[in-house]
């Protein structure tokens, strides 16, 4: 038997209609070792299909994780088995897109848990399979349910406070991944990838299955799919284009110690080292003008055609309105390339 | 006895002085049917002043809508009945600008339920008639009472958090219309008239007496007054100028099927179709050099000529710095029409 | 005996091994007067290091106080001694950088209190100070309590909601300055100083050691180290680059009844009644084409060689894309200037 592919049990929130709004796993796994891979199979038969395990199930899940000396989940099961909440437990045996609401949130808490990087997971079709939830000051509830549980609320003097309505929550409602700080925390989504060492700042944005390496500074926004390489510095309200809603088809990457100045822009990919000064937006159809070391205009280029290159310094030149491209910190090999 | 145009009636809070604060509404009307209109003028003699209602007062409307067979509201009135918080209701036979606190939040409450679109209900004089409140974890409170309630909270263990000290609360915690997704709920202020299929992005911003017809995708910032149409894609961080504060005096709309490009921005009107492209600030006063289909440049116009027209594409020439304006999806008529 | 230069006795939370996280000052003092700083001292003798003071000296300070007709804070006090909550005092001679947390708090309330313009008082070294905390719906939380913290909560059914992940709160938890409007709080950090008339709109954006002198409207980010003379008017989305990240060494201010347009932005200092029209964003190394009064070409300077000066409009041209600077009101002195 092979090993799973990953293992979710955690506790969420159902409708009146008793259908799964969302799933809180405090400790997902992925890649499972064949040991603990046994340990499930035995337990759980059956694959695939959302579990909602019996008393007796979780009693011989303990006894079979503490027996093959894996004391740290056992514990979080033993506290599962506390709670009067709805228990869920989702198995994969391979990386499969999700089909239900607890399996689309097992997959965005393994990117959440830095467990997988942006596209390393099968997340396709998740759109359609989570619900729009209001997010509130009483946990999650069906938005069709809303006006009387607000109603409600004014009533007996308890405001329901409701932060989001969405299909993806915050991040930190599920999990604050180790050595990270969000001044605003509504502005990072479960699925967000954020890697060690990351600040993102109040104007800062990271959408689910995009993220940064760490160390990094967020301060504009990550759209879904673009991931950032450590050390790039994604500047106050700075813009990278994802492909989700009026942007292109390229999955966009930055590479390392980028600068993306405040209020610029990309529409392509960076390699490494390279800065988009304060204020431009380099769009894959902008027509660069490449300079040399020198200065001297050697050739035009769509922006689309130097995607990807490293050590590349794009502005619009301030007296003739032109965007150039100059060779970021006068790296040799990339000038040859670039008069090739 | 002609309908009446308005009638709410809701629960609320006052301050210590016995002053509104705001007043929730779960079910506004606009454009009553006679019936109904009798119904309330049976029971409210004293329409254009706010009503505190009686026991009695609100029995009778019960007995009356019942009777009537109004009975959705008259569900919601009984509901009112069981509470100890204070009740008010406002009735005007005509569209009034508002003078009071009640007035003014029903007035909001029928934009943001879809009952009138932006601009069709007078809220001239709202900004002298609300309180700056705080909104807080334990509902709005004056101001001025905040520093003894903050100490008090902290000593009791109990946090006061505040979310919002504003005149304009936040549209969800006064009603969720149908089929709409806010990620972050705190950039929708109550005022806003937010069309079924709209998304409000995190980045997305919708100020009262604007908004989308849906559906829409919204990233940027829609500013008081401004109406964008359906199909139309604000991108992240896109501007439309206001007329509050350093904007202009035009109130601007958007068409249908339009995109602003991330961080781009617009100080006129669009018709139906047209794209500014990512970055570019288009401005009433900005120069725009019009192109016909070969890309010849036909003529000069100030942008804000161009206000209201459609199909049209503006873009800042990479090479050139020039602003140019291009016949977006090569409209046949429009293009005569810009050589004329 | 020399007056005291601050004092702050507070109410704060600790980690579960005892180390301050944070600390709510209700009535900070800066420069104390001579018979105050004179009962300080006889209650307190260790300056320089955190007090927990006794309730013994909790009632001497009360009855010093009292006896000397200070009853305002007396009566604050009083009511810090009827908390189990940990109490904590300090008190500085001199204005020292911040050793510890209740420092560092006491320094940041002194900002939000405006006892103190930003630069006025030493906070070097703040954040090596300052903790990372969580800020939750039950109060500051540990980062690495938070684990288990969020676990219980769900199990117990009473959300655990995180708004921050940083090391600096937002302002309103400690503060709500006299005669402002902050439309989202989440975007005002403690150390803020917000003048008297400022509203900050949902895009608006303070850090801490930086502000506004009131009255302002503030719709763009106002960076660390930044401050803006009153009637000036931050448009939505304009960037102020800071010293932290991505920006220069020069601390940028601006004057009074500036103009930064919407999605703006600026690397240098403006002087009073400048202007930076809508989607321009001018760095220190621009190069500006300076204007006389009939638009003629006089001279091309680095922005940065126009620093501070006043009357100044900067533009992009939007037939031939050079940044263009011209007098903003037509200001005679300063074309003088300009020609020489």
């Amino acid at each position: 038997m092979s090993s799973l592919y990953t293992f979710g049990i955690g506790v969420g929130t159902k409708n009146a209609r008793g259908e799964w709004l969302e799933v809180y796993y405090p400790a997902p796994l992925v890649n499972l070792d064949p040991e603990m891979s046994k340990v499930m199979r035995s337990v759980f038969s059956d694959l695939g299909s959302d579990i909602e395990p019996s008393p007796e199930q979780l009693s011989s899940l303990v006894s079979a994780l503490e027996s093959n000396n894996f004391k740290e989940l056992a514990g979080v099961i033993k506290t599962l088995q506390t709670t009067d909440k709805c228990i869920v437990a989702v198995l994969q045996d391979k990386n499969l897109s999700p089909k239900t609401v607890p399996q689309g949130y097992l997959k965005l808490h393994l990117l959440s848990h830095r467990l997988v990087k942006p596209h390393q997971t099968d997340i396709s079709g998740i759109f359609g399979v989570l619900k729009n939830i209001a997010w509130t000051s009483f946990g999650a509830i069906d938005i069709e349910e809303l006006p009387e549980r607000m109603l409600e609320s004014r009533l007996s003097g308890k405001p329901l406070i409701i932060d989001c309505v969405d299909k993806f929550p915050k991040m930190v409602d599920y999990v604050v991944p180790k050595g990270i700080r969000i001044a605003d925390t509504s502005r990072v989504r479960l699925g967000a990838y954020v890697g060690e060492g990351t600040t993102v700042m109040h104007e800062g944005f990271i959408n689910f299955n995009a993220g940064t390496e760490g160390p990094n500074m967020v301060e504009g926004r990550i759209s879904a799919g673009v991931f950032c390489g450590s050390g790039s510095d994604i500047g106050g309200g700075a813009s990278i284009m994802g492909t989700l809603s009026g942007g292109g088809t390229e999955v966009i990457s930055l590479g390392r110690q980028c600068l993306l100045g405040a209020n610029s822009g990309s529409g392509i990919s960076l390699g490494d080292r390279c800065t988009i000064e304060a204020g431009l937006y380099v769009t894959g159809g902008t027509i660069i003008t490449v300079l040399d070391d020198n200065k001297n205009d050697v050739r035009k280029a769509k922006a689309r055609e130097l995607s990807g290159q490293s050590d590349l310094l794009f502005r619009r030149n301030s007296v003739t309105g032109a965007v150039e491209c100059l060779t970021n910190l006068s790296a040799i090999e990339l000038n040859s390339e670039l008069h090739s």
